[in-house]
C-alpha cells in the first residue's frame, strides 16, 4: 500500500466537513452512511453551525476536531474548497475526498479552481480523491463515505473503480436487485490528484477483492496504467468497460498505420498488453465479474452443456462457439456412464440432453460424470423450471457436486418467479447464475480468456535509448540497397554491381507517384536494357512533369515475388508506440485487415497479431498462394517494435510493403516521420 | 384465417383426452389450465377411468363427448396416439394438439409412429399441432392448453411462436419477472403437420398481437416461409431468433460462392428479404419486442439522449452508434430552450446532460423540447435514481410528455430496488424500460430498422421458366467471346478476327490451373506473336502434364484493366438461389469480403449488397484506384439473380471474375454447375 493513500483505504478517523442536519442535504447523507456503515474508527463532523448530529458534536472549526483523524470528506461550496484543503493540511489530515461538484466539468473557471485545489494539496502533502465524486465504500472494513441511499451494498468480492459516480450508484442498486455484492467501490470523479492507476493496485491489494471492474472514460497516463495493470492482472482479474469510443476525432496521419490507428485500437492493444478483459457492455462486465469472482479457471476451452431440454441446449451450443469456446468431445467412458443414468431417448453426446423428466439426482449424477471427464474444462448447466420437480431441489443437488471439482460451472437459470428460490440457493454458495444461456456462455468465455492471460509468457520490456535512429537495418531489418545513378553509365555500373534483374525508378523530389507517369521499370535484365531504361525514364519524367528537378535514376536489385504485408508503428498519445500488421498494398485502409498491439512485442505477441489477420494467415499458403517465411515476419515485427519503443522521436514508421519471400523478408520501402 | 386452423385459434369446444385426477400428471395440468384460463367455450374431459374432474364428468369414450367440440388435446401414451387421432377424425374433431413426446425426437421408431399419425390425420382431415409440444395459449380469448405452472402469462401484445416448448416455458416465466405479457404463444414441437409458416399469418391476424417473436431451429419450406413472412411484415413486425448456427456441416462446393454460402448466410438473406429482424440472443429478441409492441416507429436514425449524469450518457452515445443510429444535431431553438430550463453548467448539446439536480419537471420539460425538434427521431431517457427526487415522480412526469408525441421514447431505467416503483409506472403506460443504456439503444436500433423495412420498395418476383439455360448472354450479361484454335494458323486467324491484343490459354480438360504451368499468355499483340504463343503453350502443357489431352488453345480478346469482382449464385436447399457479391480473385474465401441476398434481386437489393462490401465500395474509386461503372455491376447482379431464379436446374453459377470497366462490365469466366 502506498502510504499516502492508506487513509483512503484504512482511515483511523474520518471527519465530514459540511455535515448537515437537514436530511435532504448531501452533508447529512454522508454523515448517515458513515455511521450506518459500522465504520469502527473515529467519526467527526464539522459544520457552519454548532450543535449535534447522530449523537455527535458538530464542530464549527476543523482545528477543534480531536485525534484520531486522517481522512476528510468535503461537502462544502465549490469556492470554499481550496481553503478547506489548506485547513486540512494544517490540521495534519493528509487525505481528502471532495464530493462537491462545479469544477473542471463546468468549464474554465471551474478548471482553474480545481487546479488551485491540486496546488494547495500538493503544497501541504494532501492526497485528493475527486472532486465531483461519490467517494469510497468498503463493505468488509466497513466504511461508507458516499451519500448513496442505504442500505450499503452487500459484501462481495468485486472491487469497482469508476470514473462516473452516477454509473457506480446505478450499478450498486442494480447489483442489489440481482443479489450480488461488492468488496470496494471507488468513485474517482475529476481526478485532480488520485487517478485510476493509483487506485488499481490498492484495490487489488484488498484481500476481499477477488476481481476488479473498471469503468473508464479515459486514462491519465497510458504507459503507467499498462505497467500497473500488468502487475495486478498477474494475481487478480481486471475487467474494463471503456466508454467514449466514438468521441475520438481523427488525426491527420502520414501513413496507413496512422490513418487506421484510432484511440480505440490503442485502448484495445493496451488492455491486451495489460491482461485486462475488455467488456462491451455494463451488463457483460458484471456477468463476467461474477464468474471470475466465484469460479475456478478452466484449463482449456472445451466445455460441456448439461440440459433438460433441446432448445436451450442448441442456444447454448451456438453461444459457446460465439464466445470462442468448444463443445468438448466426451470420452467413451463418459458416454457409457451417462447412458447408464439416462433414459434411452436422452442424448448423451454434448450438449447432453437428459430430457424434461430429469430429476435433481439425475442432474447431479450427470454433472459429476461430465466434470470427471478429462476433456471437459467447464460446464454450463441449463436449468429451466423442470416440469416435475422444484428448481431449488435441483440447485441443492448440483451445488454438492460443483464444490467437489476444481472446474468452473455456471448455471443458465432460465425463468424468473419459478426459479427465484433456486437462484438464492446458488447465490448462497457462490455459484453464478444467468437468465439466458448466451450470458452464461459469455461468462465461461471470460473465464477461459482469463486463464489464457495467466498462461502468457511475460514480455520483456525494452529500454529507451538516447541516440538518433539511422536506419531500420540497425535493428536487423533487411532492406534493398537503393543506389542513385546520375547518368546512363553509372546506371549500367550500379545495375551490374547489384546483379540483374534490377528495378529502375526515376529520382525526383517533385515526382511522388512514380508509377503513374511510367517512372518505374521492372525486370531490367542486362547492361543494354539498363542503359535504355535510364534514357526512357528521364524522357518520361521530363515530359510528364516539365519543371521537375531530376536527380537521376534509382537502381535496386529486383527481389523475387512473394507476399506483401505492411508493418508499421505510430506513437499513440496515451500509450506510446502502437504496432500495426496488415494486408499490403493500397487496399489496406479499405479492407481494414489489420491488427494492433503495443510495443515492444515478443515473439508470441507478434505471432498473435499475424494470426488475427487474413494477410497473416495466408503467409502459410492458401489454395494456389505459395507459403512464405512467416517467422521472418514475426522477426521484423518484433524488431520494428523495439525500434519504435526505443526511439521516442519516431512519430510514425511504416514498412510498406514488406516483401515476404520463401526464405526471409525484405523491407521494400520504409517511411519515417520524426517528431517535429 | 385458414379455416382448417380456426379450431386452434378460436375453438368452440375443447376436449382433453388423457385428463387425469392426479395433480402430478400432465393430463391434470392441462385440464386445470384450461379451466383456470377462463376459456368461455365448452370444456370436456376424456379419461380411461370414469369419474369427475373440476366438476365435470370424465368420459371414457370420445364418442360420448357432447357438442360443441372441435379441438382435442392429446396426452395419451405414444403408441395410442395414432388410434386416438383416428377417433378424433371419426368424432368430427378436425384439430388436435399432441402434447405427448416419444416420436421423431427419439429415433427411427418414433419417426415412423409420427408419420403414421400424420397419415391418419390427413386421411380424416385432422390438423395436428405437435407432437412433443406444450400447445397453445391466448391471453385475450382466453385459452390455455398448456400444462405450464399457473398463473397464465399477463396479457400483452407479443405473439410468440416457438419450435422449443422448454424455451417458451422459460421465457414465459422470465417475462413474468420482468413484468410484461404475451398475446399468444404457440409451441410447434415436431411439426408433423402444422409448421411455423402455417402459424405465422394466423398469429399476425390476431388483433391483440402487435409484434411476433419467432424461436426457430429450422424452417420447413424456405421459399413458402419467406413469402408468408413477407406478407406479415408489411403489417406487423417479426423478430426471429434462429439457433443451430454452428450445426450445419460444410458441403462440397464447386465455386467460391458455394464454399462461402453456409446455411446461416441463407437464413440471414431470407430474413432480410422477408423483412424479419434477426436477433442475436433471446434477451435481445424480447428487448426489441417490447419496443416494437409499444413505441411508434422513428422517421429516421437521429436520436437524442437525455440524462442526468455524464457517464451513462457516454455509454448511451457509444451504444447508439454501435446500433447504427446517429446522435441528432439539435436545432438552435432547441439549444436555446434547453438552456432556459437548465443550470449554466449543464450540457445542452446531445447527449443532453441536465446534471444530477434535474427535477421531475426538468426531465419532462427537456424531453418535450427534444421531441419537438424536427431533427430528433426518437429519445433515450437515462434515469438512474436521482439523488434528490423519487424516480417514480420523474416517471409520472415523463409519461405525460411521451403520450403527446408520435416519436419513440425508451427509458434506460438504471438500478433495481430504487427504481422498481418507476418501472411499474412506465409499465402501466406501456413505455419500455431497460436496465442499461446499451439495451435501450439496441431497442431503438430495432425500431429504426423496422421503419426502414416498411419503407423498402417491394421486389417483383421472377417466374420459373422451363427451358434449358444456354448462356448468361441470354440474360444480357456481356461475356468475352472465346474461340478454340486447333493449330497455329487457326490461332493467327482467330486472333486477327477478334482484334489484338488477345489472351491465349491452353485448352485441355486435364489442366485446371492453367496459370500454374504457364498456360496463359497475356497481351499477344500481333499475328507473329500469336503464332509463337501457340507453339509455346502446347510445348509447356506437354512438358508439365505429359499425358494431358490437349484440344488446342483458347483465344480471347484482351479487355482493358479495371476492377475485378465475383458474382455468383448457389441454390440453397431451404431458400433457393442465394446470390453472392464480393472481392474478386483467389482471396475471396480468405477475406470473406462478400455479401449475400436471396434471388431475385431488384436494383435496390443489388445496390445494398454492393455497399456492404469493400469490393463494392471501391467501385466508386479509392485513393489511386480509379472509379469504374458501378451501375453495370448492379445490372449484372440483378440479371444473374433472375437467371438463377428462373432456372431451377442451375445448382451453382459464378462469374469470376467480372471485369468492371470505366463503362460496362464483362464476365471473363463463367462456371455453371447444373443439378445432377
Amino acid at each position: 500500500m502506498s502510504s499516502s493513500l492508506l487513509p483512503f483505504f484504512q482511515p483511523k478517523g474520518v471527519v465530514v466537513i459540511g455535515a448537515s442536519t437537514s436530511p435532504e442535504k448531501l452533508g447529512y447523507g454522508v454523515a448517515r452512511n458513515l455511521i450506518q456503515s459500522g465504520y469502527r474508527g473515529a467519526i467527526h463532523f464539522v459544520s457552519q453551525k454548532s450543535g449535534e448530529l447522530f449523537d455527535r458534536p458538530l464542530y464549527t472549526n476543523l482545528t477543534d476536531v480531536p485525534d484520531p483523524v486522517d481522512l476528510a470528506i468535503l461537502i462544502v461550496p465549490t469556492q470554499v474548497t481550496p481553503q478547506t484543503i489548506e485547513d486540512c493540511g494544517k490540521r495534519g489530515i493528509k487525505a481528502a475526498i471532495i464530493v462537491s461538484a462545479g469544477f473542471r466539468e463546468v468549464g474554465a473557471d471551474g478548471a482553474s479552481l480545481e487546479q488551485q485545489c491540486a496546488n494547495i494539496a500538493r503544497k501541504h502533502g494532501v492526497r485528493l480523491l475527486g472532486p465531483n465524486c461519490i467517494g469510497k465504500l468498503d463493505t468488509h472494513l466497513p466504511l461508507d463515505t458516499t451519500f448513496l441511499q442505504p442500505p450499503m451494498p452487500a459484501q462481495g468480492g468485486i472491487g469497482f473503480i469508476s470514473h462516473s459516480g452516477a454509473f457506480a450508484a446505478a450499478i450498486v442498486d442494480w447489483a442489489r436487485g440481482q443479489g450480488f455484492g461488492f468488496s470496494q467501490i471507488v468513485s474517482l470523479g475529476n481526478q485532480a490528484d488520485v487517478n485510476e492507476t493509483d487506485v488499481l493496485p490498492e484495490v487489488a491489494n484488498d484481500p476481499h477483492t477477488k476481481v476488479i471492474v473498471l469503468y473508464m472514460e479515459s486514462v491519465s497516463d497510458g504507459a503507467k496504467f499498462v505497467q500497473a495493470a500488468s502487475e495486478v492482472t498477474k494475481h487478480k482479474p481486471v475487467i474494463a468497460l471503456k466508454v467514449g469510443r466514438f468521441e475520438a476525432g481523427q488525426k491527420a496521419a502520414a501513413s496507413h498505420t496512422g490513418a487506421l490507428a484510432g484511440s480505440e485500437a490503442a485502448f484495445d492493444a493496451a488492455f491486451i498488453k495489460a491482461g485486462i478483459l475488455r467488456a462491451d457492455t455494463a451488463e457483460q462486465m458484471l456477468d463476467w465479474a461474477r464468474a471470475l469472482e466465484n469460479c475456478p479457471l478452466p484449463r482449456g476451452r472445451g466445455m460441456a452443456i448439461l440440459t433438460n431440454a433441446g432448445g436451450p441446449g442448441v442456444i447454448a451450443a451456438d453461444s459457446l462457439e460465439t464466445n470462442g469456446l468448444l463443445l468438448s468431445q466426451l470420452a467413451e467412458s463418459t458416454l457409457k456412464n451417462l447412458s447408464a443414468n439416462l433414459p434411452p431417448s436422452a442424448s448423451v453426446h454434448n450438449p447432453v440432453d437428459m430430457l424434461a423428466s430429469a430429476s435433481p439426482e439425475t442432474y447431479a449424477a450427470c454433472l459429476k460424470i461430465l466434470l470427471e471427464d478429462e476433456n471437459v474444462d467447464g460446464v454450463m448447466v441449463i436449468l429451466p423450471p423442470p416440469p416435475m420437480f422444484k428448481t431449488e431441489e435441483v440447485a441443492k443437488k448440483l451445488i454438492d457436486v460443483i464444490g467437489k471439482f476444481d472446474k468452473p460451472v455456471v448455471i443458465a437459470l432460465m425463468g424468473s418467479t419459478l426459479v427465484e428460490e433456486a437462484r438464492q440457493v446458488f447465490q448462497l454458495t457462490n455459484v453464478p447464475t444467468y437468465p439466458f444461456p448466451e450470458r452464461a456462455a459469455s461468462a465461461l468465455g471470460a473465464l477461459a480468456r482469463q486463464a489464457e492471460i495467466l498462461n502468457r509468457r511475460p514480455q520483456t520490456a525494452g529500454h529507451i535509448v538516447h541516440r538518433p535512429l539511422s536506419t531500420v537495418e540497425e535493428y536487423g531489418i533487411q532492406t534493398i540497397p537503393i543506389k542513385l545513378a546520375r547518368d546512363e553509365n553509372e546506371a549500367v555500373m550500379l545495375a551490374t554491381e547489384l546483379g540483374f534483374p534490377v528495378v529502375m525508378k526515376i529520382a525526383s523530389p517533385d515526382i511522388l507517384h512514380k508509377s503513374d507517369i511510367g517512372g518505374v521499370i521492372l525486370n531490367v535484365k542486362s547492361a543494354e536494357e539498363a542503359r535504355s531504361a535510364y534514357a526512357l525514364l528521364i524522357q518520361r519524367a521530363q515530359k510528364a512533369v516539365p519543371h521537375a528537378r531530376i536527380e537521376g535514376v534509382h537502381v535496386q536489385r529486383q527481389i523475387p515475388d512473394g507476399q506483401e504485408v505492411i508493418i508499421g508503428a505510430v506513437r499513440d498519445p496515451l500509450f506510446g508506440p502502437l504496432m500495426m500488421f496488415g494486408s499490403g498494398g493500397i487496399e489496406v485502409e479499405g479492407l481494414k485487415d489489420v491488427a494492433f498491439a503495443l510495443a515492444p512485442l515478443n515473439q508470441a505477441g507478434a505471432r498473435e497479431m499475424i494470426r488475427n489477420t487474413w494477410a497473416g494467415r495466408k503467409l502459410k499458403g492458401f489454395r494456389s498462394i505459395n507459403p512464405v517465411d512467416e517467422e521472418s515476419v514475426i522477426d521484423v515485427l518484433v524488431k520494428l517494435s523495439y525500434l519504435a519503443f526505443e526511439h521516442p522521436e519516431v512519430e510514425e514508421i511504416e514498412i510498406n510493403p514488406l516483401r515476404v519471400l520463401e526464405k526471409g523478408a525484405v523491407a521494400v520501402d520504409v517511411r519515417v516521420k520524426l517528431r517535429a
